[in-house]
């Protein structure tokens, strides 16, 4: 997103750039050797319906803005600005667009395509949520043509009414036939863009992680993608949402407002507050929270727990995790000062609190995963994360799949005089971002981590292979090989490295206990209802 | 606002930066040279009442996040953020939050402070809402410290309910006395951040510029400010909103939502949403809008129509406007292809549809006031808002006031090979960001003249006179001299150059005539109620 600084004029005339699409003649910007199609239409939908193509235009429409989000059903509050800045945006139910980046607009250049699919679990988020998540860096770094999305989400992408008719039937599953709308979009228009259809990785993280791992067990999309990377995306004991329990919650926010079998089109047209509203009421009084169904029929299942279809075996796969996650969100606190000019006897009590009996036990660990780390970053070590992106990767060679590559992000951030990457760190990284993001750039360092990862996962997006020349070697992970990319001041591949120190850790999540977020002069507290 | 491209390590440590307020202690952060402190409380506020002075605390309070910023009463849309940047943020009623920039945060230093108030009319808007506005390059160019803040908008704002008791005597003017008490806080704690409390100059641009001409007329400002800019904030033939019609209006919101004399109280919980509704409704009805109340106790109405007060005269000003205004905002569509381009037969033809009878003498009047432009600029150009600028100024010197330059911002931006500026379009070079704008960034020429720019704002900031070295000489304006700074590839003085020009302009506005915003393939139209 903008701004960055300007070293050349941006070009947006009346007739350049223009590229012609299925649906018609776009105008987008040249800006620093790149060229930009901000908010363009996928597919339109009708709410609770499937999405549909574009309508053919005649003249040339503008694509220099970025197009509306998905509506969210929870207030945002500030309380992550630092670690995780966002670009707010412009609400709306019409949400069903995407922005592309490249360097070229002619057809035939065929430049691998990477599809960026946004994170907040299946609720919140958009392509332009985080700065993060700009393509221009990322584009111009690897010569690829990048792509990000918006779909809906929450109660208007996965609210299952299919008990109220074969109209209804995907209704669970609405905001990943989205996403496979957007996907056939890119095949039908992408070498208009310098793109080759034949070539395309879907990557994700987070919420976005968990939409690439569904799209890999969703028939609809087979064919429309070559390549998948999931971050931080996978956590275990994480289930899948089974028909029996969204059709219930689709009954039950009906019901909530009061609509029938006789009425319930109405739930087309009640605004999308009041929708919001008994859809949250229900949600929480049945636990019931918005993703994909598994139908067996659009969708089968989380491929960490369900076998993986045959014909995405071929697909090969980066799967990976950050250090800290949930564990290490929001700059927690537990005590004053930073956490590496604690002194020992403030370490063993948090140790004790933390672990009980096994503090020891995990203080050696510790020392023996990360032998130049402190002791103290065991207690925002993130154990679910971490074990899931392993153990699918394991999981996929176990099932003769592509090869995939495990990593594991962990660069210490200068925050509070040095604080253990949170869930999204990593995204700047492999987006080649890092000098923008203030909780995180680290002069000399940053420069050369993001050359590694970002040319990683542009290797990996060229060739199935993440391995180039400016970093060490990188193994595919086996259950025996135990290999895992560190990406970290000195990238490093390691084997069964933290096996100890992760079995050690207990499950619950930390946040919530005695941690908490420091204190600003305005509110934190969690979102709100609409 | 974040991101921008960094070269040093960002530094907010536990123990660094602090700055000690009479509050209490604020840990900000220190970036490429500048300390940051972002969402600042300056003050608390109940719904419908004054603001107060907020409660010291104990220990130190993070400022690295922006603090929320006021409700809107409309929802945003997207059709002007190619034209003009918005960062959309947090909303909430808690909005009484202010932003430091500065170099120093030690006591003594005495730069001068420079308070940014920000636009939207008196209904939409935030400090942070134009990428525009960050203050970083502006403190780091002219060495002074940068200040801009929130306060209170549309109906929680300035809804007149004073006929409803006492306690409730300046509600139609809250959102003025939230800027006054942002004021005395500068005053009481800007030494501990580098700044002089005697020399403090406040300048906001569209509603902005209308609340600075607004607090010149407020005695509850007098001591707090010694300087003032009016950035495109005044229109000739708008008028005082009178005690008898804002009086109307609070009581037509309060019987809109069923309130009474012995029930009003309840409007001070009512949802937002709920209030917001009414307003919006009542305001309709009557055709008032949000604005200050001239009751002649709290605010005097608007220098331009009204005396000036004679404790105001000494405060030296900067008064001014773009060309296009809201005459050329939005990229706006009159033909196809780029106005540079247009041949005479068409030119011709949009001249008789504008001007009738006067497009011949327009022709003739605008190759006199600017004889290196189009002839078609004249289509674009703004009348009211240059009208009311120039004799502001002339005002002022009739009536035995401080000096007053009037300025015009002139540079055509490469939009569309050459867009006349529109409304905001001076933002980025008064503060120093012009390269980070796309529609209207030009190379080589955009750094010369928002050197020209901001030099000229921040020596006016240092002495209230904006003449400097690195530009041509500037006077005082009076009647008698026409003396305009046109800001332009050329910056330059000139003498009486338009007064034919626009004496020939017709005054209805341009917007919604034949013109048309350019097409996307997604929605534009008006902002929706809430």
């Amino acid at each position: 997103m903008y701004p960055r600084k300007l070293t050349r004029s941006v070009i947006t005339n009346p007739d350049y750039p223009v590229v012609e699409t299925k649906g018609g003649k776009l105008r987008g910007l040249w800006e620093e050797g790149v060229f930009l199609f901000r908010g363009v239409q996928y597919a339109t939908a009708k709410r609770f319906h499937m999405p549909q193509p574009v309508q053919p235009w005649e003249g040339t429409k503008e694509a220099i803005i970025y197009g509306p989000v998905c509506k969210e059903i929870h207030t945002p509050i500030a309380h992550d600005e630092y670690n995780v800045p966002h670009y707010h945006y412009i609400q709306d139910e019409d949400c069903l667009y995407l922005n592309i980046w490249t360097k070229h607009i002619e057809k035939g250049v065929k430049r691998p395509v990477m599809v960026w699919i946004h994170g907040g679990g299946f609720s919140t988020g958009s392509s332009i949520e985080l700065y993060a998540y700009d393509g221009m860096e990322l584009c111009d770094f690897g010569d690829v043509v990048v792509v990000s999305l918006n779909h809906r989400l929450n109660c208007i992408g996965y609210l299952d009414l299919s008990d109220f008719g074969e109209e209804y039937r995907y209704t669970g599953n609405l905001g990943q036939a989205d996403l496979v709308a957007a996907l056939q979009w890119i095949h039908d228009n992408i070498d208009a863009f310098g793109g080759d259809p034949g070539n395309v990785t879907i990557m994700g993280q987070s919420g976005g992680g968990g939409k690439v791992n569904a799209l890999i067990q969703t028939p609809a999309a087979d064919g429309l993608y070559h390549r998948a990377v999931i971050q931080s995306g996978l956590m275990t004991g994480s289930k899948d949402l089974l028909p029996e329990r969204s059709k219930a919650l689709g009954r039950a926010v009906a019901a909530e407002l009061g609509l029938t079998q006789e009425t319930i089109h109405e739930i087309e047209t009640v605004p999308y507050y009041i929708l919001a509203r008994a859809a949250q009421k229900a949600s929480k009084e049945l636990g019931v929270g918005w993703s994909p169904v598994k139908d067996m029929d659009y969708y089968y299942g989380s491929g960490l727990t369900n076998p993986f279809r045959e014909e995405t075996k071929k697909i090969p796969m980066l799967v990976g995790s950050v250090l800290g996650e949930f564990d290490q969100n929001y700059n927690q606190v537990y005590a004053p000062g930073s956490k590496n000019e604690w002194d020992e006897a403030l370490v063993n009590r948090l140790f004790d609190e933390r672990f009980g009996e096994n503090a020891q036990a995990v203080k050696d660990a510790q020392r023996k995963a990360y032998p130049r780390a402190k002791v103290v970053d065991a207690i925002f070590t993130n154990k679910g994360g971490r074990i899931a992106a392993r153990d699918y990767c394991f999981k996929r060679f176990e099932e003769g799949c592509a090869p995939a590559y495990n990593w594991l992000f962990n660069l210490e951030c200068p925050l509070n005089s040095g604080t253990i990457p949170w869930h999204n760190a990593e995204e700047a990284y492999m987006f080649h971002n890092a000098c923008y993001l203030e909780a995180s750039y680290i002069p000399g360092v940053s420069e050369d981590l993001q050359d590694q990862m970002t040319g990683a996962w542009v290797a990996f997006a060229y060739t199935g292979d993440p391995n180039h020349v400016g970093m060490a070697t990188w193994d595919a992970a086996t259950k025996e090989n135990g290999a895992c990319m560190i990406f970290d001041v000195r990238t490093r591949q390691e084997f069964h490295h933290d096996d100890e120190l992760i079995s050690l850790l207990p499950d619950k999540p930390i946040m919530g206990s005695n941690s908490r977020a420091p204190e600003t002069t305005f509110g934190g507290g969690p979102r709100q209802s609409l």
